[in-house]
């Protein structure tokens, strides 16, 4: 740990998804910091929330189940809380045009639900809203800066940046403090792998475990960065301790950007998967962003945050953890 | 009349919103065409909806009172219909902030639940969604073209924003055409002039029948666009009939900018209206853009549309209008 080390000592801490993939790894790092964890997370179905990935905190935290549609639960979970990490939504970019009134109400009426909770009843609460490349659409220019015009091409990435944008008006308005953190390709142990919502590299991992091809879509060559949870979930501590990136932008990113065919044969080389490429469905080829990778050194500069577990060791201690607690997540 | 004169001939027209100000406005202008119109507004409290607005055309049209917030109603609302004018919408920055739940239902649940219904029931019915200036935030160059940033300042700014890029999303995916207008401050006969829910002009030609002086919030001095209503209507029939406008953004705007305090002094000379200065309230300065005047040039280009009322001709007629049927508006 390192400028965050008594930062979250005896702290309130609310996460909102707190049961999913990143939510709880956060949560552990933050019961692992001394903070007084509670987890709020509905477990809508088919998302990444699962009790199995906060079993070894399951004594050390408080959990919430309530729903963050729901604007009196909101209230209810903000109160008293010193630091608020908003992870909760709906993350899936196909799921988000299958299911676009869904996800309205899950990202944005839940974000909106947050902030006004916030203004009415925890003002000096600090939260920190976890939002997503996808806000820029498809690129213009590379690396992609925090400036980069946004035109989101799917429900999802339309959804996320309204939440941004409550998150950073309230900021202004009301001195409800927030940061925003645009999140890219976050993979490693407890990513949701039973089915197909929560981006490709699950998917794969699934193949890996299940000894099925790996179905390419295109010919692979887009490029995109990936972060290891153990990085983000630092990123997230660092951001929220840092009182310079308060009501501002950032990208996280990963120094080396890699081409989806990379990963996959980094994932043959662990685990002897075989691929195969296919044409690109016409569905995802609507919303697909082509090549992308972010500039994160706006957010370095300020936290002297780097990504340390680059693509092949994650993957591999990915692997390794879901070989080890495969029936929590495929039973 | 110009290229649009036998456009609507005969055509099924939904208008959203169609008992407030510029729904009622352009309800009138598209019976004229000899339109089949379908005004659907549900009459929210405190909003522009009001039945006297439609009175001269009340036997030629159908009503529909069904609220745009409940998808069922709307699905059924866009069945059979040719074209689609989506003005239904909460447009009070104020009101956004002090009611935020309320303006973010309004404004993107109704449009993703229009855009929706249209891809479920109607994919082929063509849309024109009114937006506002307020996406862009506080001006950064002048005169703001299409492609300035967008920083929305206030919850209204957002999420008209959001409900844009629904429309511009469902129009690239899935063919659901549709054209967006940036509007400007709009006026005329039939704003809403009872509350101060509809922006300065629609208070100060309040004041004026009333004989109440004018409060000018800061020195006046903020430069505003203004658009007299028959030039929005002539705008919106326009951009809805040429084809080379689907997919796009357009702003509208005038070609004279002029401040809040030169509009006061116009009132002044046809109503001896008195005004006083005062300060700025803090409520409305943290979400005021300051000057804002837009470039039209890239609508003007596609559709040969020009605001043709100038603003002191624009205010005589609207004057004249609330004298006469002053009893519709603020009994």
């Amino acid at each position: 740990m390192s400028t965050y080390a008594t930062f979250y000592q005896g702290k309130r801490v609310l996460v909102t998804g707190g049961l999913g993939f990143i939510g709880s790894s956060l949560s552990m790092a933050l019961v692992q910091a001394g903070a007084q964890v509670t987890v709020l997370d509905s477990l809508v179905e088919h998302h990444g929330g699962n009790w199995q990935n906060i079993k070894t905190i399951r004594d050390q935290v408080e959990v919430n189940t309530h729903d963050m549609r729901q604007f009196a639960d909101v209230c209810e979970a903000v109160k008293n809380k010193d630091y608020i990490f908003h992870l909760a939504g709906q993350v899936s970019h196909g799921d988000s045009m299958r299911e676009p009134l869904s996800d309205l109400q899950i990202n944005c009426v839940s974000s909106m639900n947050l902030v006004e909770a916030c203004r009415q009843f925890n003002p000096s609460a600090i939260t920190v809203y976890t939002s997503t490349r996808q806000v820029y659409g498809v690129p213009i220019s590379l690396p992609v800066r925090e400036d980069h015009p946004v035109l989101p091409v799917d429900v999802n990435g339309i959804n996320k940046l309204a939440a941004e944008y409550y998150h950073l008006l309230y900021h202004r308005v009301y001195d409800v403090r927030s940061t925003v953190l645009r999140l890219t390709n976050t993979y490693g142990p407890r990513l949701q792998i039973k089915n197909d919502r929560q981006g490709f590299i699950s998917v794969f991992v699934r193949k890996c475990l299940n000894n099925e091809p790996i179905k390419i879509f295109g010919d692979g060559t887009q490029l995109r960065d990936f972060n290891y949870i153990d990085d983000v979930v630092d990123a997230l501590l660092l951001s929220l301790a840092t009182p310079s990136c308060l009501g501002k932008v950032f990208n996280l990113g990963s120094k080396q950007h890699q081409s989806v065919l990379d990963l996959v044969k980094i994932l043959q080389k662990i685990s002897a998967v075989q691929y195969e490429i296919v044409p690109f469905p016409q569905d995802k080829k609507l919303i697909d962003i082509g090549d992308y990778y972010g500039d994160f050194s706006a957010f370095v500069e300020r936290t002297g945050w780097q990504p340390k577990v680059d693509l092949a060791d994650g993957l591999k201690q990915t692997l390794e953890y879901f070989k080890q607690y495969r029936s929590d997540y495929l039973s």
